[in-house]
């Protein structure tokens, strides 16, 4: 195999990484400036097909699976098969950033070509991989590409998944060029372990100070709808000791609940996001309110105490208040740790490069989720500016962005040289 | 003058006051079983149609106002030439009740009939009104009839106020026959008092066990938006400590607010009815919240006071938690006092009547409220089954809406004969 480079040098260099982000940033750009590549979309279809052509130009051995996760790969000398997998997805959110998955990528996609360019053909083969969809952005379905990579999904669970026109995920990937009849399981027997670049999305690094995120756990989720029936009146005829006001009532448990996440665990988050209130006008008591609640921490003994705790929050306020309250759980996701050994090694790895790094938790899903239940998995971050994501504003240094390929080359080259 | 009567015998009974709600309620009858009569519709038309023959066969002088006040006249003896105006509005909400309103206008008719019949021409005319327009429900204007009456408005006050259709206020008074070429101020110069009997639309009276409310005073009512503008951030990713969320801190507010109104005094009452957040989505922390705040008390000092607090409240929050939080007034309406000798002769008139009374304020704008500043003037309440109004469950049984019938008799009687 040989490795071939656009740039002079044979060694990618700094610039290259944010410049080689804004190329991939062209499939699908907005005019706002955001990013909208949704999975089989026409720029999803471009975007992969030119990062294969790069992969293909630089000397990497590529192809497709069955449901479009594009790898590139570097064969080992090792003789016993297995190989380190590294990258992130390349789908994006409706207007998103051009950082989030895509540097992941192309991290993955330098780090990997510099490594070879030093030291040669690895003793365990690397593979550079382009996720096909982890947003749910556009069918009703999220980690598509890790989930047929993992065994968590197959075929069928495209089946009746449709987008906003109707049209249905297997009838897409058959127009993106992944005809389902020729399906065979993309599902990986030989990975070694998976490795994640991803900017945090977040703000803990940024406020911190640090270059670099070792994840240690992804969280676990909860979420609920919470509906609180009170009596909807006339404003002015009302006096206050005869209401049975759904504002106040579910304001006095958002206060509470926030309250008492802060008190239970430092990292313990609860979020109120979405609030709606009936008849919802200025001069009539709401008679009803809904709102939804976020859930999140790393273990689950802690979630389920924590809810369970909350339910009897809510059920107590709605004797003391004669009104009935629902909380109805409709998302159940279990915290997933990172593999305890590969983080160590992150950590060395970042020591070494002399970058400054912070073990922390990843507050939001990535495909390292998948992988974390599957094989030994690691998942590093770069800052993201204000902690902006999914948005035209996510925005990373370059300093930042060479901290996380330095780390991801220094790691890659441990485990498989 | 002679008065006519379609009962039998020529005192109208209890069952013919419902009888004659529900007659006036046809007009304008929604499947819901509630009334739409929005000013000068096809249905107002009908409805002031209808009730100018009841009062020309009954035998009252009628005549409309030049924007279509129905008044049914009794001659006084008296040469004074002032005269005791009594009765409501006929114009009704959106899908509203057949109580409000109507049960003034009908009470007065059959009151003044049956003091006439009792005991023939009284010393001061008496006037019983249907005042055309008191709820804004058409056009962006309230209490157009009794504003027209007192002086407050005159016609220009209806240009360019527009309907959901765009038709003109003043249009539409002249296809319900009233041309605003003819326009003659309808002020009235020759008031010796308004008497204004109405359903309580409120819960007082059902809960205190009294079939009359006496009022004292139109509270007073301020309006505000409030805004909290924090910062919208990733729900997962974003620990508590570094949160503005625009939910939280509202439910602060809202939650002091009310426990603040419930200490500050018993007859103060502040709502929140409405709120929107943004983006308003489960997994992101809102950056903004927008609410309504409706204030209301029969002292404006209080009112003053109380509003001051509270702007002291939301800038040191604000300050605490670091966002901005705005406070726009957009309403503020004074108290309105009744008469107190009014209200004296009132309380008497029950007393003589046996019905059991209770002197409260009025948490809702009436007719009254611009009268009062105009005329000596009383507000009589009957009750309103669980408070409802404004609803096609608005209820008040025959009991109470002939106790209201006998107060009212009583009232007129000592007031004119």
């Amino acid at each position: 195999m040989s490795l071939k480079t656009q740039s002079k040098s044979s060694v990618i260099e700094t610039d290259t990484i944010e410049a080689w982000v804004k190329w991939l940033a062209s499939y699908g750009q907005s005019d706002t400036g955001g990013v909208n590549r949704p999975l089989y979309s026409s720029a999803w279809i471009q975007a992969q097909k030119a990062l294969k052509e790069r992969m293909d130009y630089l000397g990497f051995t590529t192809h497709y699976d069955s449901i479009g996760n594009l790898f590139g790969r570097v064969q080992g000398s090792d003789q016993d098969g297995t190989t380190v997998l590294t990258g992130s997805h390349i789908d994006t959110v409706l207007d998103g950033g051009m950082y989030d998955g895509v540097y992941g990528i192309i991290a993955s996609l330098i780090a990997t070509h510099n490594l070879y360019h030093k030291y040669g053909t690895p003793r365990k083969s690397i593979e550079v991989v382009s996720l096909c969809e982890e947003e749910g952005s556009r069918f009703p379905i999220t980690f598509w590409g890790s989930g047929n990579i993992t065994g968590k999904y197959s075929l069928t669970d495209g089946v009746n998944k449709r987008d906003i026109d109707g049209t249905e995920l297997l009838d897409a990937m058959k127009i993106a060029g992944f005809d389902p009849e020729n399906y065979t399981s993309p599902k990986r027997k030989d990975l070694d372990c998976f490795i994640e670049l991803h900017v945090e999305q977040g703000i803990v690094l940024e406020r911190t100070g640090k270059s670099l995120g070792i994840v240690s756990h992804i969280v676990g989720q909860r979420r609920f709808t919470v509906k609180v029936s009170g009596e909807s009146n006339h404003a002015g005829t009302t006096p206050m000791p005869y209401r049975k006001d759904a504002m106040h009532i579910s304001s006095q448990l958002i206060t509470e609940l926030t309250e008492k996440t802060k008190k239970y665990d430092p990292d313990l988050v609860a979020t109120v996001g979405q609030l709606t209130a009936r008849p919802n006008v200025p001069n009539v008591i709401a008679g009803e309110v809904v709102f939804t609640l976020d859930v999140r921490h790393h273990q689950e003994e802690t979630l389920r105490t924590f809810c369970k705790d909350l339910a009897h929050l809510f059920q107590k306020k709605a004797k003391d208040h004669s009104v009935h309250i629902t909380m109805e759980p409709w998302l159940s996701i279990k915290p997933v740790e990172m593999d305890a050994a590969l983080t160590y090694t992150s950590e060395q790895a970042a020591a070494e490069s002399n970058i400054a790094y912070k073990t922390l938790y990843s507050g939001a899903g990535h495909d390292a989720q998948l992988f974390g239940n599957f094989c030994p998995t690691a998942l590093l971050f770069v800052p993201s500016k204000d902690g902006i994501s999914h948005s035209p504003k996510e925005f990373t240094t370059k300093e930042d962005l060479q901290a996380g390929v330095d780390v991801l080359t220094a790691l890659l080259y441990k485990l498989a040289y």
